[in-house]
């Protein structure tokens, strides 16, 4: 109980470091196993047209529902995020994601469906744009493909909103408005075509003909945590390096007392928003198979979900209880970054491993997401949420984890049941490292494209004059209201401090406590 | 930006003013064309006996969640409209959605759905009343009768909820159950009836043998724009104006300095509470269907209510920047209404447009609720959330819009899938003007006969003696605790400005900051 | 109006004395009848491969969107329970029900589902600990067990946050830890195999051979206002007993000025939460069918689950303003739980009753809710949410309510559709007392069980060493910054008070308002 806060900070970085460590040495230690080939051999059963109509609306109902809930996480981002943040910043998250979701909706009906998911090369989609000329039904899945693209619209808001996270408390709106069409309009639809495109590069990597084909093995993310959640961590981390912190922020490496993340300005808010994301998470992942049929695919990928985001919270609660800023007690800002981080790290993996698996993996990212805001910390990256350790950190952990847990039992789903005739099996379940290898490469390309790519594009707003420079001006941020005031001329509470009812607002002149009336 | 507020208003109304009359002058210029004439001609396929139950179950399902969700806005309007009030009249806030939510349920039980949807004449059902003789499913739906009930009893809350926006902070407690009682038991499922009632003379206008044969078109409004959103903002305006303004109230046009709507006491809240109800909106347009089997549909009626929401948002959030009260930032008010603005007009349309059409529309409607606010301003009506311009004037809008907008490809859906042999086509795909003839003549027919009943309603219940009067006493309204003590005995916060957790409010005696220890 | 405080409360005690009275002479009064025999004989009827699957799929759809929902009431319970608590402690009650829930995610994965749903004898299930060995569906649903597990993990986690309600605000987090592993791990799962196991003996009983066979009937629970609610009610009533009320909190009787619950920190959230949980109860009550199959019944319990919300609001509501402590006023904080009572009474019933049934149980459960607010007041048993009413008494109501409301038209559910060939009637339908008698007897045993074992386990952590003990250091209740402060370092609202956005708390000292600056 006696550790000073620099012994805590030496303890926790040791501990990240052996972490890391290990990991390294794991795959260091990886040999060179050309892994089997996937091939979707689904049963050639005949269904008659009334079935398949009726297999089709089931899976339209499910990928619908899950649309429907993972749109609902925008609810749940705007109340952890706004939860976290400083008051004076709070309309200002409130209108990022407003603003990020309105703006998704067009370029992603205009240019980001065409990128990421209609035919080209592997780098880029290049048909469809404005969905013109789209077939009625997504591919080979049955789905309308207006449904699909819902489908995918929720996923690239998320990505978009997770952007805004370490951003939050400097950026001009203009500049968020810039480079929202940026990772909404551009990054996130063309690095995710790789991964996710019908001939991405990622996807076809590993087969005769295509990238590294002595592989065997493409690159595997069943619902996004490479695609989504790194993709939307990293670009944050960019932002928020060419950003630097927000002014008067303090780290804890600076100082000792007065250092550290500024408290969360409305903490029910945000452990609220917390079990909205959760939520919502099960339309994330289950709804990712876009097959009902595949009914006990969908029951283990719900099962999975729930146990990483649990043992998540778990990891985080005792890293924080261990290690953390308050040692010895529960915190609670870690224990909903762990929940979250179980949750970005199970969407990888969720369709191949076990419920084991699960547990374990969950396990370890919430250790992960408290080494990294340690990290973050003392690299003096302000980041007010911990987006990049929740979404990036433990995104590629997630990622790489199915390398070691995939259980050797579960293949590719589709729209008229699963096909497991060709399973996953990872390090630890004896199939070798090729997954592990894939993983890694696909992980390792899609992290250092989106970061070369968002770091440049952030330096060139920084270039800009204001007001559309990626930086609020210094007034606009120390100015009386804060960024919200200069910005959305609007404060988030008001005369909410006036038991009475009489408008008005408690601020501070002088050092001194003082009513105005309004 | 030197602009002065007059000069702000002169600009927006002539703003206004060119919008309303380019609209009419499109109104004037129709010519009287015969449309054609859509029969319902489902394939005459046959079906086996299981594959009818396991269509029913699909559709059930499908329903049943789209109610779920459409009950899920109440708390998506709990949200918005408590974070939009001041704190003094919260509670009361609070209150009348429950109050509205218990009542309806047990109205829509009793009378509602038999006025509403049972047959019966052209203006009234009069069959089921208590859902008593009423058949298992409803219809030719296939539904069961009860799950197609709590479907519509959610839109019935809905209509229900959006009156009580404009009349928050001078209603009285009893006068709220008044009307209410009248709103949900009789004027929502009577005029309802002539939409959406099995022979409601506007669901079978435009044939021969009913109300306007030659005009060949009946009204159509899909999901509601008319039937749930102008019926709930007409009477909110008819209760606003014979209550008119809450004590203190001061409009833009009477002082430049201080006029102008309250801030929004609680703006986090208003924000989660309009993603919450865009969340809920999936149930509401999409379950309109009552079939699942209509994939195609469903997928459209989402993608276009994703779209036109967004743009909706961007319109308002232009507007506002262009011309608003803080003109050149990004308002976050104006950019919720402006998202449910979208929302409200793509309700009657979804099915029938493109998501070009869904773009431009909700684009459209942005600017509608932006002009609104201004205009009830002006006529110093008081509508604390803006309920009359997002419901009213956007319902109007977006009901008019499938006379414009209507693609040409899409007829009518069924219980086992679509039919497009007679598609309906707006002014601007070459359908003529038929269905915006049909589309204007149902909406005027709407508001004026819920603007008379509702206002004499209301006129009525202004009369009686207090505490039975529409209006609250006017200590109840000015004295200490404001509404919420007046009428509940509470406040919405207690002691949370105490720090220190000691119980306690911080109130104003006398223009001096005080604490009272409780 | 001009009744005192004593007298209200008389008034009060006699009402509910009265109906007490009335209810044990209906029960005294009971005949003992052999009722009917319920032996499920599903239609014979034969499907091919290609329709088992697509009907599976149909319910597994279902069964996960429900288990979704089921988890989305977490979201509603931290908000309520938040809400209602003193802001001092609200920080707990947010730390709470994240580790509750990530507890019971490990607990029901290794051995709760073990317990309650695997094979075993009547009394618990020793089967599939760790999900071992667990077949893929469960028993004859059709549903892939992972998928019944998340739907039951979301029961047992609902069950698991009641029990926190009435215990909040003196309860150490270590204690809440310990006490939770009990419950979540032991007494939920093996009590409610006696209801819901495969062979639980409170589910055979009435049957040759089985518990009570004279009886002729089974306890019926169809949701869980027993195995949910009352358990959960019960455990919590046990907790709040043994801890004793917070400090400094003063009870009615004892002081008629001052006395009374503290008001709700945070109304808005409150009632949002309310709503929420109402929201989430469509996935509770419908989803238990485990079938969409039987479209027919989901779609009653739909509507029979609003009914009875809607009239517990109502009931409550009423009960407030004839007899409540703001006699004359509509009180919020009684409305909201009488909506959760009405909920919680159909939760049992929502199957067997009709809507006037559901109207009528539901209406009678707000008057519980309320009698039994005023109840545990007057034994000064310090529940800050009212759960023990809600969840416990309401529960108790619900359960027994079957048998005077089963309408003799409703059997059992199915994976292909409802058994109606042995419907339950209850004592008002003509049915004879033997459904009421079984009901009576597998509440009164689950709850004696439930409060003894529950009773044991709270008293003996109550005696452990400190910070082990059940309840916190007197220090850790009043020091500075509350119970948040003490176990979590940190408090509910930073920097709020403070419109200019300046960081600092307002806080008290000596009686004066003071700002810290941080």
């Amino acid at each position: 109980v006696a550790l000073t806060k620099a012994e805590k900070w030496k303890f926790g970085l040791t501990v990240f470091a052996g972490k890391i460590l290990g990991l390294l040495a794991v795959l260091f230690a990886m040999k060179v196993l050309p892994g089997m080939l996937v091939t979707k051999s689904y049963a050639a059963e005949t269904f008659t047209a009334h079935e398949t109509n009726i297999m089709n609306s089931i899976n339209t109902v499910w990928t619908l529902v899950a649309a429907f809930l993972v749109f609902g996480m925008q609810a749940g981002f705007v109340m952890l995020e706004a939860g976290f943040a400083r008051t004076r910043e709070t309309v200002n998250v409130l209108m990022e994601c407003i603003l990020d979701t309105c703006l998704c909706g067009v370029l992603f009906w205009s240019i980001g469906y065409a990128f990421m998911f209609s035919h080209g090369n592997g780098f880029i989609g290049y048909h469809w744009f404005f969905l013109m000329g789209a077939p009625d039904s997504y591919e080979t899945t049955g789905i309308p493909l207006l449904a699909h693209w819902i489908f995918q619209f929720a996923f690239a808001d998320t990505c978009s909103t997770v952007t805004s996270g370490a951003m939050i408390g400097r950026t001009s709106f203009r500049g968020d408005i810039l480079y929202s069409i940026g990772v909404t309009g551009f990054i996130y639809p063309i690095i995710g075509h790789w991964a996710w495109g019908p001939d991405g590069f990622l996807a076809t990597m590993g087969s005769a003909g295509f990238f590294l084909p002595s592989l065997g093995q493409p690159f595997h993310d069943f619902a996004g945590s490479t695609v989504v959640h790194t993709i939307g961590g990293v670009v944050s981390l960019a932002g928020a390096m060419v950003l630097g912190p927000r002014l008067g922020r303090i780290f804890a490496r600076d100082n000792k007392a007065k250092g550290g993340l500024p408290p969360a300005h409305n903490l029910p808010l945000a452990a609220v928003g917390g079990f909205l994301l959760w939520f919502g998470w099960y339309g994330f992942n289950p709804g990712s198979s876009l097959s009902a049929m595949d009914a006990q695919g969908i029951g283990r990928i719900a099962a999975n979900t729930t146990l990483a985001a649990c043992t998540g919270g778990l990891g985080a609660m005792l890293a924080a209880l261990w290690w953390g800023p308050t040692k010895g007690k529960f915190d609670t800002a870690f224990s909903i970054n762990g929940m979250l981080a179980g949750l970005v790290a199970i969407t990888c993996p969720c369709y191949w491993v076990s419920p084991l698996g699960a547990v374990l993996l969950g396990f370890v990212a919430g250790f992960v997401v408290f080494a990294g805001v340690y990290l973050f910390e003392w690299f003096r990256i302000d980041d007010p949420v911990g987006a990049v350790s929740v979404h990036g950190l433990a995104g590629i952990w997630g990622t790489i984890s199915l390398g070691f847990f995939a259980s050797g039992q579960y293949g590719a789903t589709g729209p008229t049941g699963a096909d497991n005739s060709a399973p996953l099996a990872g390090l630890f379940y004896g199939g070798g490292t090729a997954i592990l290898k894939a993983q890694v490469i696909g992980s390792a390309t899609i992290v250092l494209a989106t970061f070369a790519v968002s770091y440049a594009m952030m330096w060139v707003i920084r270039l800009l004059p204001h007001p559309w420079n990626l930086r609020v001006e210094e007034h606009g941020e120390t100015g009386p209201g804060g960024l919200d005031a200069f910005e959305h001329g609007a404060s988030a509470y008001n005369d909410a401090e006036t038991g009475s009812g009489i408008p008005g607002s408690i601020g501070v002149k002088d050092g001194e406590l003082v009513l105005e009336l309004s």
